[in-house]
């Protein structure tokens, strides 16, 4: 296929004259599709309905370690659900804090904490003139959403194929005091897909903060969502790793299995060095009483050991994969060569990260939007949701059926088409 | 019986042989007993058992509007668990945000949110030199704990029969744009059972603070905790009450069925005005996806109405009525009269206060559990831990079963008149 850039202007209006056309038609369709949020589809959540079943007026609701999780009491999790998120995350149970129904929670209140109490004795950061946080991106807007709340300026880096870019990383993190933490998320990245190259991890790990009260905020969210049985990512153990490098308290890792059973109604954990924990219980002692327990058991006793995740995780890969190879096919065959557009094609997570010739996402977006497929909002994958070259578009396939799919990428590549025979149009 | 004080020194000391003796026999029978918090009994948590066959895999698992509460979404809680909250509470539902599994995260919550943000548009409490709390006390200490926690100055406001002592919290709140809050738990209060007069919610919701952001926290933890059909408490609406005294932003109120279902595994609700409910929101937007809807499901589907929860609450009743009867017919029968102590009897909740003469909590507490009766720290119900009688102690029958309350109780009469003989007898 002939690259748009080669094309004459002739040619490329006969283009946008069929393409207009076409996007007139599909206007006509009333498409009516979400692509916009990493949610599970209700077929996906189907597959762990007999959790349900799990606990009944028949069960003790006993931990192992005789607990009656009916009742007040166990601040940082029964035992048995911190040693499944151990096995899952390859971590001792005993930097393992089971938490409520997601982690987002537990980054905000991790965020929120260091604002008002700082970080094992550091000045408090509401106290500081200034508090800066790196930003790989494109990455996880909600993640930015929390700095931006709390009046954290955010530092954009650029993601390479290996994970963000570490040379500014480890200049910015040894120069700046006020740097005070960064996002990551490691292995399935939102929205690229990339995971972190073991050098990339050692280098995360070996940093050399000016700030004691550094964090590396690792959200390791898609640590075991992978697509393909053959071809799996794995990245390094980041608190060992940290260990190893003599900064054991520099990390804060967090999951959750709201996007392995039920998305809200999951169970979520915190991993760090046991200073941080006990920073950590110290002030959960306040602010709870306790998580909901019973939860945590339905989780246990449902899937009993990682094994039991992983068997599970399989049934997930079967029903995400064709919906992420009905957008990456389409993809390739329709926009491959045409120089208006790359993607990446991750090998597990929930999303694909689609980049657009420079100041053309925002406008795609629109087109799409017009004709009933909702996308992530353009910019959403930066820092202030502003993406500097208004390219990257978030596409996250998980939530429609893999034919609503199909037909939503084929919009989608229409308004890509559109948009950039335009741009060159303009340019011309 | 002859109260203490007109003993002669003999008389005291022939006491205190018999006593002595007494509390050698206690010591040895190896009791360990637990009075010290507000827990439910494993047979109270029995009776909703049949709740954990509400939703099984056969269950639709959608609420009322259609949403799927297996998924992410809806941030401030299903309608009906809104609409169940809002008759339990007698507001209307829009003024209601069910959050997760128990009232005390929301409440520091709001705190933190206060420290870090302000409340509707005002400084950031962690800006200000100087914030302080009203504490009405003997009250709760998780309240004061979290005050405490964010370095919030603690001002104590005695409790009278009708409430806290209104003339000195308007003076206080209309006076110092340093107070900012006053906690207050107007229900069958923690720990003494009493419930606010009308003129006292009138007067507080008719409050002129010199803070516009000041605020009352009304933590309505035991309001359908009745111990009696036909002997219950009333106290007028909170909310209602504000807003016809011009004050409709001025009132935070919390609930949860922690002691409803089970404790951990509730559900939980703030309740404000729209405004401040708008402030909420738009934090808890940044801070989570939402709570576990399916718990807030599970928790509509069982109990169907406030009339299911009276139902249920009259169950609870039959539990715990015998335990405090247990503890108020020994303190009457063994202690009535003889000046050394006087208690309250409650008709609700989950705490009955004792006081003993001035300077002898400690010594009590301490006595009862060298003779493996636990009860919780003298000086907890006031802020710092500082009673400044050391008088005021806390008894939390709903855990033991009527049986051992009974011999907790005995254990702890005869502390009681060990340690007031020991008194008498060193101001001699």
């Amino acid at each position: 296929m002939k690259s748009y850039c080669e094309l004459s202007v002739e040619e490329l209006k006969s283009i946008r004259e069929e393409l207009l056309a076409a996007y007139e038609d599909a206007k006509g369709k009333g498409l009516k599709l979400d692509m916009s949020r990493g949610k599970p589809s209700p077929s996906q959540l189907d597959l762990t309905m007999d959790m349900m079943d799990t606990l009944t007026s028949e069960s003790e609701l006993k931990a192992e370690n005789g607990f009656d999780c009916r009742n007040y009491g166990v601040l940082d999790g029964i035992p048995e659900a911190k040693n499944l998120i151990a096995q899952m995350m390859d971590v001792p149970a005993e930097n393992v804090i089971v938490c409520g129904n997601a982690s987002l929670p537990i980054m905000y209140d991790t965020i929120s904490r260091s604002m008002t109490h700082g970080v094992l004795g550091s000045t408090p950061w509401c106290k500081l003139d200034k508090v800066k946080f790196l930003c790989p991106a494109p990455g996880y807007d909600r993640h930015f959403a929390i700095t931006q709340h709390f009046g954290i300026e955010m530092i954009t880096i650029p993601m390479l194929p290996t994970g963000p870019d570490m040379d500014m990383v480890e200049k910015l993190v040894s120069e700046d005091e006020a740097v005070k933490g960064i996002w990551c998320v490691p292995k399935y990245s939102n929205p690229q897909g990339i995971s972190y190259s073991d050098e990339t991890v050692r280098r995360m790990a070996s940093l050399k903060p000016a700030a004691k009260d550094f964090r590396i905020f690792w959200d390791n969210a898609y640590a075991v969502h992978h697509l393909y049985e053959d071809q799996q990512d794995e990245i390094l153990e980041i608190l060992s790793e940290c260990a190893k490098a003599g900064n054991p308290d520099m990390v804060y890792e967090f999951c959750s299995s709201s996007k392995i059973s039920f998305a809200g109604s999951g169970i979520a954990a915190m991993i760090s060095s046991q200073a941080n924990l006990d920073a950590v219980r110290k002030s959960m002692t306040i602010q709870t009483i306790g998580y909901d327990k019973i939860n945590q058991l339905r989780h246990v006793r449902y899937f009993k050991n990682y094994d039991g995740i992983k068997a599970h995780m399989k049934k997930q890969a079967e029903e995400l994969r064709p919906k992420f190879e009905a957008v990456l096919s389409r993809l390739d065959k329709e926009l491959g060569g045409l120089g208006i557009g790359s993607w990446t094609r991750p090998r597990g997570g929930y999303f694909i990260s689609f980049d657009a010739m420079e100041g053309c996402a925002k406008a795609i977006v629109a087109k799409c939007k017009e004709a009933g497929v909702v996308l992530t909002g353009a910019g959403a994958t930066f820092p202030y949701g502003n993406d500097p070259k208004d390219s990257n578009i978030r596409i996250a396939p998980s939530y429609p059926s893999a034919e609503e799919m199909a037909m939503a990428t084929e919009l989608f590549i229409l308004c890509v088409k559109l948009v950039s025979v335009e741009k060159f149009l303009e340019s011309k």
